[in-house]
Parts: C-alpha cells; sequence; structure tokens
C-alpha cells in the first residue's frame, strides 16, 4: 500500500506537477486524520522519513528564500532535525542547530532558553540553545515539519531575541492553518514559507488552503 | 577560535587527509571532555551540526558497506536523526526511521519497543518503532552519533529481531571504546564501523584507538 502511493507520487512528479502539489497528494495519499486535529504524517515526514521529498522540500524552501542571506538554520529536536540537515545543502551547506528539550551532562550550563506548550504532547518543555551556537547579528532560517498554534515558533523567536540574532525567515512543511498559528506569524510581518497549509480536517477530510 | 578550526579542518582536507582523519582532527580541535568519559562534541556533531561534515561521513560509511544490500537506515532520535538523513543519500535515499524515545498522540500503538539505559542522563528510557515501518527480512543499517556502552544498540537491535529484519551493519562516527560497547558488537560478528575509536581521555588528552 505504502510502496504503490510512492511510486504513484513519484510518477506524479515526473509528470510535471508542482512540488507543492506533490507534498499535497502525498498528505492526502498517507495522512491519517485522527480526532479534528490530529495529522498523522509518520510513513514519510516524522518517523519515517522520505530523503528524497525532503530533498524537494528543501529547494522549494530555497526557491522562497532565494534572495535572503542565511547564515544558519535553527530547529527543534527531534523531527525537525533530518529535514534542517536535508534543508541547509541547498542553502550552501550552512550549519544547522537544533533546540534541545531536554537537559543533558552534555548541554552547556549557559544557554538561551524559552518555555513551549505542546500540543501532541499535552504539556510544557523547555527548550534550549547554548549561547556558543547562536551570535548577535546572524541571519537565522527557522525549518520544522509543523507549524500549529505556532508555540514552539514563539519559542524559538524568544531565544534568536535573546540572542540578537536576525529572524530571517520560517520554512514550515506543514501547516495547520485552523489552529492560527501560521496567520498570527504572518500578522507580524515574518517571512513565512508553509509548503502546505490544511485549513480543515473535519470528518476525516483534509481541505487544503488555496 | 571556532572559525579557524573550521578552516584548518578543511585546509588539511584539501591537503589529502583521509576523511577519518579529518574528524579525528575535527575531534581534538573541537571536543571538550568533561571528567574520564563525557566528550563534548556539541560545535559540529550533536547541537550544531556541519553538514558537509556528515555528508563525509556518509561517503565513508559507503565505502565500507558498499557491497552490502541495504534497505533502510535505522536511528534512534534526536542526535542521529540528522546524520541518518545525510548518510541515506549514499544509500540510494533508502528510507530512515528513527526509534522515538517519548509517547506521543502521533505514535501508534501497534509499536516494538525495547528498554535502554542512557549513560548521559542516568535513566532508562523506552525506544520505540512503529510496527509499519520496520518489516521482516529487511536489511537494515544502523547508524548513530555516538556509541559508548553500547545499551541503545542493544536496543535497537532487540526492536529489529521482534520485526524480524536482519541487522546488515552498523555505522558509528564517534566510538568511546573504553567504554566497552563496540568491542561487545564486534565480539558479536556484527559488522560495526566506528569512524573514530576513542580509547581513553585521561586528563583530558583524548588518544585513538590505532
Amino acid at each position: 500500500m505504502y510502496a504503490v502511493a510512492k511510486r504513484l507520487t513519484k510518477w506524479r512528479t515526473l509528470q510535471g506537477l508542482t512540488k507543492m502539489e506533490t507534498l499535497k497528494n502525498r498528505i492526502l495519499e498517507d495522512g491519517v486524520v485522527l480526532g479534528n486535529d490530529i495529522l498523522k504524517v509518520d510513513s514519510f515526514l516524522n518517523h519515517q522519513i522520505d530523503v528524497e521529498l525532503f530533498n524537494e522540500i528543501g529547494k522549494a524552501f530555497k526557491e522562497h528564500f532565494k534572495d535572503k542571506k542565511i547564515d544558519k538554520i535553527l530547529t527543534i529536536e527531534a523531527s525537525g532535525i533530518g529535514l534542517a540537515c536535508l534543508v541547509a545543502q541547498h542553502f550552501n551547506c550552512v550549519p544547522v542547530v537544533f533546540a534541545k528539550k531536554t537537559e543533558s551532562l552534555n548541554l552547556d550550563k549557559d544557554i538561551y532558553y524559552s518555555e513551549v506548550y505542546s500540543f501532541t504532547k499535552k504539556k510544557s518543555y523547555k527548550v534550549m540553545v547554548s549561547k556558543k551556537y547562536l551570535k548577535a547579528g546572524e541571519n537565522v532560517l527557522v525549518i520544522d515539519d509543523f507549524l500549529a498554534n505556532g508555540k514552539a515558533m514563539l519559542g524559538l523567536e524568544d531565544i534568536l531575541n535573546q540572542a540578537g540574532a536576525k529572524l530571517a525567515g520560517v520554512g514550515i512543511v506543514i501547516e495547520k492553518g485552523f489552529q492560527g498559528g501560521g496567520d498570527d506569524i504572518r500578522g507580524r510581518g515574518i517571512d513565512l514559507k508553509s509548503l502546505a497549509i490544511v485549513d480543515s480536517m473535519e470528518d476525516g477530510r483534509i481541505k487544503f488552503r488555496e
């Protein structure tokens, strides 16, 4: 079933559909809606990873942010990391920094941190970045797999502000438009590129924003 | 200081040192030893990520495992994910699956799981892979940034056994040889490739195995 869907997606790519249409088809074919607000896309995005698709996503982000100077890519563990690394290849292999969610003997004591409420995990957690890896004046592109209510993004923005770094833009694979985070970010004048915006999932039917 | 070290590393690469020597130099230049057993390499491996270096690492793993059929790459969140994605590009972009450490609304109920003791976090945790993403007979290459006492690897092997998948080999960036996990894995006849094996870190001096 998965293999068939994958071949179908590849075939459609060859037929000249745009990258965003390929991604949207993949979401429709492989995505599983749980309740009205959880979209499971773990067959290609956040448990099993389709490396070729991530490279296509990297190209699409490069196309959108081609006029921006990007010094660094910032993401958040865990599922953002693979995406950010493959995307970075399309931005001259700039360093990727991932915000950590758990304390560890390996993490510096000298960190920027912020509090974030997780919608999928139903609890608050800290996001942390070592002060060594974000510098004042750096142009930072934030990359993540999902954007829902935007709480994680607020945490990353807070950290960038603490560092005096500049948020050059935000690249998101799937925005859950009905949860408001994306509109809030756009409303604040931030250059946000979401490759697919899901505006509703009522009765398990995924509707994209035009 | 970091930039100088990076340029130096690049210069050495150009001078024809092998990839493994480049990695070892980077560990010597940027690595920080804490106590006798913690090696911090978060400037390029597990907090900030050097995407070009990860691609070189991918090439080195491909060179070692070139005669093996690899259907899938398995790693463990979080720091293994970026590495596994970049390595996968050198293995025909096979899918990457990362074992999860935390339960989530997004994770299937139908999972393989195993218990692992974390040396850096000083506690046990569960590693989980959805049954959908590991199949009987698949040839799986396990990729991770660090190998110490080998507990995480035992957890992944347990999961592969439950799935009936085959462990084709293990690719590790830094093995802490003095913690025994690597010798144990080799002793069981598994094809383990560690790009750098640190045999001691006494008084903060890193010594590699020849």
